[in-house]
């Protein structure tokens, strides 16, 4: 049996919002203070530790099932395959359809179901589920596909990964600035030559960790809002994140019996350009090698971090060839990791 | 390989809220306009469909997140396992965690999460994550953690369902009285001579059906507050769970091999009790039978509808004995089927 990803799509929203457009917020600490100086400031030590320039939103009347839609539309061309063949439509997010100006998440009935209504798919046997496992929501997807084809439930899934973060931000909190919306999708099949997912592993440390990203009350204080924003110890989750996502993806690989020397490209969860770059280091470093150049193809610059939406959809990018400089052959190994609230950590080896 | 249930466990919140206490409500029809007759007359018309004298509300300091890891908590114990070499924890719920007074459903981190934090569970390779299914999400955690012991990832599994539905409800909707809050968790293991998960069927209509149950505005077209709340169309409903749940019960049946004469007990979804004896009929009807009396242990008449709770609740008390004139004993054959928001169905047929 091989599992294989034979068929990729995502979706980018059409509204670029650049850093420029944050410059007349007022970001505030914590504790409701002012933070000192002035934005431009702020935005340029934020993208040079961020690396994100630009960002998309979703469209006003688009909603995460909408760019999971369009990203499932397009994951299903590339496959090939007659939608109605589809065993499984599995829809990894966070906050649910959360409506431009509504405060409420919406997940009654699930975007999976929404995505299969928008679909037109009528074969009830074909199951559509939600699965929260923070920004690694897609690549445990993936791996809960592996699992029904494996256990002979299941020959075709389709896995997405979509958040509309816009939706669920602070404009006090400089945070703000790093989350995007976006979708990514992929067809994961039981094919002979068409790839093989070689290994995987997930863990979730649920101790201290558990509240590192969590639903919080805006940093100003003033705000009578009964409302809460996504929020996190950025720094606690650099610290767990270059911790164990390196750990995570060694064991992976090495189970697979392949050298790090066949490492062809990483795709990592496009959180924030230098605590991947670390993660990355710190990888090779276990292998007491450097990292090479060229290893790790990143689209936060122009993206930000659309929680589970960015692997799939960096997966896609470099796939059909959209990102220069970096490509993917058959035969080439690869591995996905992530991570996030949870808090969640994931890694795949994958042969294309 | 066997997978077994081996341990249950549920937790029925100390609040009772009684049918007396919805007499003062203003009742509306969809339209805004006020229901006639007094509050006691549609009350006894309520009790009389769905079997509801009174249910639970969790109390004002709860979530189902917490309902969740006391029902866990209970169903570790009872299959005597360290909870240590737990391979995953699957919490099935619908709105997440919605805090008393608050409108938002907090899902950051996931209520799986949440019940690893709260159980202290230290190994980070107990994978917790979220499963949004409707009301047949407890039932689809099983069916999933029967396909990661299948596929040689995991051997030990917690599913939970939970739900606090009092805190999604519009006061001036009939349909408020059918929901309740509650949690139930069971142990799934691969386990030799503890009973055994013969057959599964899962399915998801999304064409007409994807709707039927949805996140709507109140009925009282005067309110101003920006929320929205658990609807339903009821009687679409009933025509459908009475039309296809018997069909997947069958299905589910024949493909074991096992007669109709040797199933024992009939653990269906505590949606609606006039629902429920339909289904329970349509079902025997399909092999030209009449439903045997005592078939279906009931719950409903005392905790109402607690959607994702109500099977894993119903399982747990009947196999403690505390469901007078139910009792169930190694060997039986018993199914579990239910139905709700996706619109989804399942069913399993499990020799204890």
């Amino acid at each position: 049996m091989s599992v294989a990803i034979t068929g990729t799509g995502s979706f980018r929203p059409s509204t670029i919002i650049e850093n420029s457009n944050f410059k007349k917020n007022t970001f505030l600490n914590v504790d409701g203070s002012i933070i000192e100086g002035p934005n431009e400031v702020i935005i340029e030590k934020f993208k040079s530790i961020t690396g994100i320039g630009e960002r998309r939103y979703a469209n006003n009347e688009m909603n995460t099932s909408d760019l999971g839609y369009l990203a499932a539309s397009k994951a299903i061309e590339s496959a090939g395959i007659d939608k109605e063949t589809l065993d499984y439509i599995i829809f990894a997010h966070n906050f649910g359809d959360v409506s431009l100006g509504k405060i409420q998440g919406d997940t009654l009935p699930s975007l999976a179901t929404r995505v299969k209504h928008k679909l037109g798919i009528k074969n009830p046997k074909c199951v559509a589920y939600d699965l929260l496992f923070g920004c690694p929501g897609w690549i445990e997807g993936v791996i809960q596909a592996n699992a029904f084809i494996k256990a002979g439930m299941a020959k075709k899934c389709l896995v997405i990964g979509g958040e509309t973060l816009s939706r669920v931000v602070d404009d006090y909190d400089r945070d703000t600035m790093i989350y995007s919306d976006g979708a990514g999708a992929a067809i994961i099949e039981d094919a002979q030559n068409k790839g093989q997912l070689l290994n995987h592993k997930s863990a979730t440390y649920a101790n201290d960790e558990a509240f590192y990203l969590f639903f919080g009350e805006s940093f100003n204080k003033k705000n009578q809002e009964d409302r809460r924003y996504i929020k996190m110890y950025g720094r606690k989750i650099y610290e767990f994140a270059i911790t164990h996502v390196p750990q995570a993806m060694k064991e992976c690989l090495d189970e697979t019996g392949k050298d790090i020397s066949e490492v062809k490209k990483i795709f990592i969860h496009q959180a924030n350009e230098k605590m991947d770059e670390a993660i990355v280091k710190r990888f090779y470093r276990l292998y007491k090698l450097k990292s090479p150049k060229n290893i790790m193809p990143m689209t936060i610059g122009k993206l930000g971090n659309s929680s589970v939406a960015t692997i799939p959809t960096l997966y896609d990018k470099v796939k059909k060839g959209y990102i220069e400089g970096h490509s993917i052959e058959k035969g080439d190994v690869v591995i996905f990791a992530s991570v996030g609230a949870g808090m969640n950590i994931n890694a795949m080896v994958y042969q294309i």
